[in-house]
C-alpha cells in the first residue's frame, strides 16, 4: 500500500515533469506579403511568438494573428527584433543598449494593446533574429530587453537560450525566464546552434525533430552534430515558423511528444 | 440669505467654468531630427500629445518626451498619425478603417508601454495631421479610432474638434471626449480652420493668440476672418508644436489666461 | 501584276499590324518576402514592369529580377509607385505634383543604375497601383510623371491606360506612349476597369483571359461586363504578376496569341 | 641660370601641388525635417556630397540640393549610406557586400537621375556614416562599393580615407581614388580619426579647423591627439555638415587657404 502510494507519487512526479510549451514565430506577414503557414502551425504549437512591425509584421497583421491564435487556444507573445525590415531583423545592429530597450519596449506595448483589445493577455517575449543572438551574448543588450520587459510587465516571461546573457538579464531584473530548444536546428557540441551557412543546420525531416523534440524532453539531451552528446534543459521548444515545412515539423514533434506521453500546454 | 446662498453658488459656478486645458503636439523629432522646442513648450501647456513613430516620433524620441512631460508636471496623451514619415503624416491616404483602428491601436500600445515604464499613465488621445482632418468629416475613419482608443484604455480622453464626427464616434464609443479650439489659427466664419494655404491662417503673433485663447475660454466666441463671430465650446485649447515661436505662442496664452484669472491644468 | 502587289501591301501591312507586346508587374518580392511567380511569367511576357522599392521591390530583388528578364530576353521598365510599402502602393495618397515628379524620377533613376550594371537599357515606365489610377485621370500627377519619365531619358516609353490623361501629359511631354489593356479584368461599359470589389473584376480563368486577348489585339474590342462591346487600341496587354495563376495566364495568353498569327515581342 | 631653370620648375611645382577640394555632407534633411545649414555651407565648400534617401534625404530634399549646388557652382556626389533612417546611417549593420553592392548601386542611380533633371553630372561618391567606417577597413565591403561606384559610372571618382580599403578597392575597380582629411576632426598618432566618444574629437573653433586645413594642404601634416606629427596625403578636405557651425568653420577654412594662396576647386 505504501510502495502504491509511493509509485503513484512517483509517477505523478513524473508526469508533472513530463511536459513542455511547443512555441513558434507567427505573424511574420507583411502588408500584402504573406510568410508563414500560421494557420497550420498554430493547431500543433501552444505558445506563439508574434513579430510586432520593426521587422516584420504590420498593425494588422498582429491584430489577425493574435485573433487566430486566440481562437486555436494558443498562449501569445510578443517577438520583438531590429529595425531592419528589409533585413528581417536577421543583420545584426549596432544599437546602443538604451535604442534596444526603447524599440523593445515599443514592440511590446503596440502588441499589448492590439493583443487586449483581441481580449488577450500576452504570456510571454521573445527576441527575434539578431537581437536574440546577439542578446544570447552581449550582457548589455540582455539587459536592456530584460529590463524593458519588466517595465512593460513584470509578469511577462521571457524565451531565450539556456545559458544565455539573455536569461541571466531576466533573472537578474526579477522576471520569470524559460530557457528553449530547437527541434529543427542542428547544435554544436559546445550547445551553440549549428550556423546557418552549413547545409545540416535546419533539420527539415519531420520525424527527425520530433525525435530531437522527445530526446530534448525526456533525456534533456541532443546529439550534436559531432556525435557528441550536449545538456539541454529546456521548458520550451521551437519550431521555427519560417523553416520550409514547419507546419508538418511542428504536427511531428506534438504528435511525437503527445504520444510518448508528454504534456504539451502552454508556459503559464 | 436666500440672495448670498445663490450668490455663491453663482459664483462658485463661474469659477468652475473658468478653467481650461493647454496641449500641444510634442515629441515629434526623429532619430537625429529635432523638431519643435519641447523643452519650452512643456512649461507652459498642460497637455502634451505625443507622436508615436509612424508619422514622426521613434522609441527613444517618444521615452524621453514622456520625461520631460513627466517632469514639468504636465499630462501625456498619445498622438497617433498615418504611417507616412516622409510627409510627416499630413498627406490624406486612403486607409481603410480597419487599417485605421489597427494603426492607432498600435500607436496608443506602444506609447503606454512607454509612458508606463516613466511612471505615466496616458490620459487622452488626439489624432495627428491628415488623420484629425479626415476623421472629422469621415465617420467611419472616426469610429475606428475611437474604437482603438476604447479598445486600449476605455478611460482615455478623446480630443478632437467641436461638432466633429470624430466626437461623435467617441461619445457613441462610450468615451469621454473633449472639444479643442485652437489659439494659433484662423477659422472661417462656419466654425472650420482657415486652411494652411492662406497667408493669414497662422496667427504668429503671441498676443493676438493670447487675447483668442482668452476669448475662447471666457466667451466661447472666436471671431472669424471674415470678422463675424463663431461660438465655440472646448476645454482644451491648443497651440502647434510646429507653429514658429510655438513656445512664445504658449508661454503668453498661458500667462494671459491666467493673468485673467482663468485656472489652466490638465484634463484630469 | 499591280493588283498583286497590292495584295502583298496590304497583306504585309496586316501582318505589321498583328503584333503585341505582353507586359507584367515582376519584382514585387521584399527582403525575405517573396511575391508573384516571376521565373514562370518572365517565361511568357515580352516585357517587365520591375518595382523599384518605394511600394514593393528593394535594390538586390530589383538586381534579381533585372538579370532575370535579360536573361528570358525580356525588355524591362520602372514600376514607380506611392512609398507605401505596407500598402503596396494601392492607397490613394494626396502627394502633390512635385512629390510625385520626385519620387517617380528618384525610382527611376535607382533601376536605370542596377539595369546598366547587368547591361540593360530600360525600355519604358508604367505607374504602379493608386500612382496608375491617380494619374490616369489627374492632370497635374500626370504632368508630374510626364516629366520626370522625360527628365530621366526621353526615349522611355510611357505605358497607360487608352485615353488617359497620363498618355495625353505624356506625349505633350514628347514621349513615346504606348495604350495598354488588361486581359485579366472586366471592363464596364465606359471602357474603365471593373472595380476590384466585384467579384468578376478579375478574369482567372487563363483560357477566358486568352480569348480576351485575342480579341483585343484582333477585333480592338473587349465585352464589357454588361454585354456591350467596348473598343480599345492598344500595344500591349497587362497580365497582372499578383493575380493568382498569373503565369499560366501570361502563357494561355502568349500561346493563344501566337497560334492565331500574332507576333508577340517587346516594344522596341 | 640653371637654378632659375631649378627654381621656376620648384615653384610651378609648388603651385601645381597647392589646390585642394573642400567637400561637406549636405542635403541630410528629410520631409520636414530640417538638417544642417546646406545654403551657408554650399557657400564656401567645393563638392557637396548628397544623401540619398535610405540614411538621410528623400526625393524632394535631393532634387533641391542638386539645384541650389549647382547654382552655387559646387559639385555634386552620392553619400550613400546604410538602410538605416532613424540611426542616420550611423550604426553598423552586417549587410552582405551583395547588399550592399545593390543599395549602394540603387541610391548612386536615384541622385543620378535627379542630377541629371537638373543639368549636373556627378562628380563623385563618397560613403556615409558607417559605411564609410567599415568600407575603410573591411575589404568585401570596399570591394562592392568600388565595383558599384564602376558599374554606374566608371569616371566617377571614389572619395575615402587615405590607405584605405575603400581607396585600395577602388583602384583596384579602375576608379580615379581621391583621399581626404577632416578639418574638423581630432587625429590618433596612427593616423585614424580620434573616436567621438572622446569630447575633443570634433574641433569646433572654426579658426582651428582652418589653421589645421592649411597644414594638411601645406605639409600633408596634422598634428595628433598626443602631439605626435602624422603625415597625410590628401586632395580633398571635409568639413562635417552636421558639425555646429558647419558652415562658419568651412567658411574660415576657405578664407586661410585662400588667403595663403591655395586654390580651393572642385576635383573635377
Amino acid at each position: 500500500m505504501g510502495s502504491l502510494a509511493n509509485c503513484r507519487r512517483r509517477s505523478q512526479a513524473t508526469t508533472e515533469r513530463v511536459k513542455v510549451d511547443l512555441n513558434a514565430d507567427v505573424g511574420e506577414s507583411f502588408g500584402v506579403y504573406h510568410a508563414g503557414d500560421d494557420d497550420h502551425l498554430l493547431a500543433s504549437i501552444t505558445s506563439a511568438s508574434v513579430a510586432c512591425g520593426l521587422h516584420a509584421g504590420d498593425p494588422s497583421t498582429m491584430r489577425r494573428t493574435v485573433r487566430k491564435a486566440a481562437h486555436a487556444g494558443v498562449a501569445v507573445g510578443a517577438h520583438p527584433g531590429f529595425p531592419d525590415l528589409v533585413g528581417f531583423g536577421r543583420r545584426e545592429l549596432a544599437a546602443t543598449p538604451q535604442e534596444v530597450f526603447d524599440f523593445v519596449l515599443y514592440q511590446i506595448g503596440a502588441l499589448q494593446a492590439i493583443a487586449k483589445s483581441e481580449g488577450v493577455r500576452l504570456q510571454h517575449v521573445k527576441p527575434h533574429g539578431a537581437l536574440y543572438n546577439m542578446s544570447a551574448r552581449d550582457k548589455a543588450m540582455a539587459e536592456a530587453i530584460a529590463r524593458a520587459v519588466a517595465a512593460s510587465d513584470d509578469s511577462l516571461l521571457l524565451i531565450g537560450p539556456p545559458g544565455s546573457e539573455l536569461l541571466r538579464a531576466g533573472e537578474a531584473a526579477g522576471l520569470h525566464v524559460v530557457a528553449e530548444a530547437f527541434a529543427d536546428r542542428s547544435y554544436e557540441s559546445d550547445g551553440s546552434l549549428t550556423l546557418r551557412k552549413f547545409a545540416d543546420a535546419v533539420v527539415l525531416d519531420p520525424s527527425e525533430a520530433a525525435a530531437r523534440a522527445l530526446r530534448i524532453v525526456r533525456e534533456k539531451k541532443v546529439v550534436a552534430r559531432d556525435g557528441s552528446t550536449v545538456d539541454v534543459n529546456v521548458e520550451t521548444i521551437c519550431v521555427h515558423g519560417d523553416t520550409p515545412g514547419a507546419a508538418a515539423i511542428a504536427a511531428a514533434v506534438r504528435a511525437k511528444l503527445e504520444d510518448a506521453g508528454v504534456t504539451v500546454r502552454a508556459l503559464r
